[in-house]
């Protein structure tokens, strides 16, 4: 059984407020479902089509086909949490506002072992959704911080770590020397997908990236789609790690 | 000035049939239409907000915020010519069929100079608004080409080329040899969003690759979205040849 009262309120979850104000979030189908119940997180509830019927689930459902399953979940407590671990290699995402490349960023970030991922506060909700479903999972098991990030650098810097990022005018990606992070943090930097990197952030960049096009000298397009770019430079720095 | 019959033609070109049977796309932006004229592609026609007033623009606009620029251009008519060059370093898409993804892998194809791509007949309409707009311009100059996928393939083995695909029993692709097709066409499949490579044309591969999660024995994620491992897949390639 479901009251009008908790479909309402779960509807009202598709509105950052009302996420903001409760502290929980929806999180749709049997396998992402599964994976929140596995994960830290804790569930408040779960629906199911075969106890509250087709026509509820359709109403609670913001996906165009509703799935099986349906959960409730608490944010967890530490999301406004800026520090930095020791060392490490992390993400800090400088205004990233599509929810389909928060959500694949994430992906990657679990892809690839990043140890904490860093989010400006301009950068969209990583409850929103439509993030949640395209982080297939990986926000149940990525480290997810919203933290002022040139303050976040800064304080990489001073603890005698690099911030790297990526700029049309970097070096070569393939070429330079990258340090994953095991004495001092290491952070890349993720830039917005229309305007790159802020002026404030890219100030505290200690090494600029560039991923190299082929063949170097063609212009060709002007960039990577923000995902792909961190894909593939995250991909350089462990490759350099996998024997 | 616009009749309303150019305003209800230019709509109908939101469907692929419509599209089908004129030839013709609708491409949006300042920038996207200065590159399609800049193009080989065969520009019909221009629509400036300037000359047809703001309201005119709304309607046949399919964007959110009607830009100031929308134009009619032809599809080229070698769209459905699948012969592969002598050699060369080509994509061949098995069934992508979210728009965004395709307009993606367009600009990788772009950024690392991929010869052409070819996608199998179920993959999503590259003249979709969608994936035009998403491919950020790289659709004007990136070669691509509908065909089957297996035969592709087979022929690409039979010129003594090399078929790639990822797979999760592949090898590492950062250790393993990959050969550019210098002398003889080289292949990377893209396999479906959800059910990865077809078994038809996973028959054709010659060269399994994998890419290493970090660290190796982390299961995580169980995968990385299409785009993301295509990028990282095309790069490897890239990296070997760029100084």
């Amino acid at each position: 059984m479901i009251t009008n009262n908790e479909i309402k309120f779960i509807k009202s979850l598709a509105q950052k407020k009302f996420r903001d104000s409760s502290g929980l979030f929806v999180v749709e189908g049997e396998k992402l479902v599964a994976e929140a119940l596995a994960s830290r997180f804790q569930v408040e509830k779960v629906y199911r089509k075969a106890d509250i019927g087709e026509a509820a689930m359709a109403r609670i459902s913001g996906l165009s086909s509703p799935s099986p399953a349906l959960a409730l979940v608490r944010r967890p407590d530490d999301l406004d949490t800026g520090e930095m671990p020791a060392k490490g290699l992390f993400l800090a995402l400088d205004g990233i506002r599509d929810p389909g490349n928060l959500g694949t960023i994430l992906r990657i970030a679990d892809w690839f072992g990043i140890d904490a991922v860093f989010a400006s506060p301009d950068t969209v909700d990583v409850f929103n959704p439509k993030v949640v479903q395209a982080t297939m999972g990986a926000i149940f098991r990525v480290r997810f911080h919203y933290t002022p990030v040139p303050q976040l650098c800064k304080n990489a810097l001073k603890a005698g770590g690099k911030v790297y990022g990526t700029f049309l005018d970097g070096e070569n990606l393939y070429r330079k020397a990258l340090d994953n992070g095991k004495e001092a943090p290491s952070i890349i930097i993720i830039g917005n997908e229309a305007d790159g990197i802020s002026k404030d952030t890219a100030a505290c960049v200690s090494d600029r990236l560039f991923i190299p096009p082929f063949p170097a000298d063609d212009p060709g397009s002007e960039s990577l789609n923000a995902a792909v770019a961190t894909a593939v430079t995250i991909s350089e720095f462990r490759r350099r790690q996998i024997k």
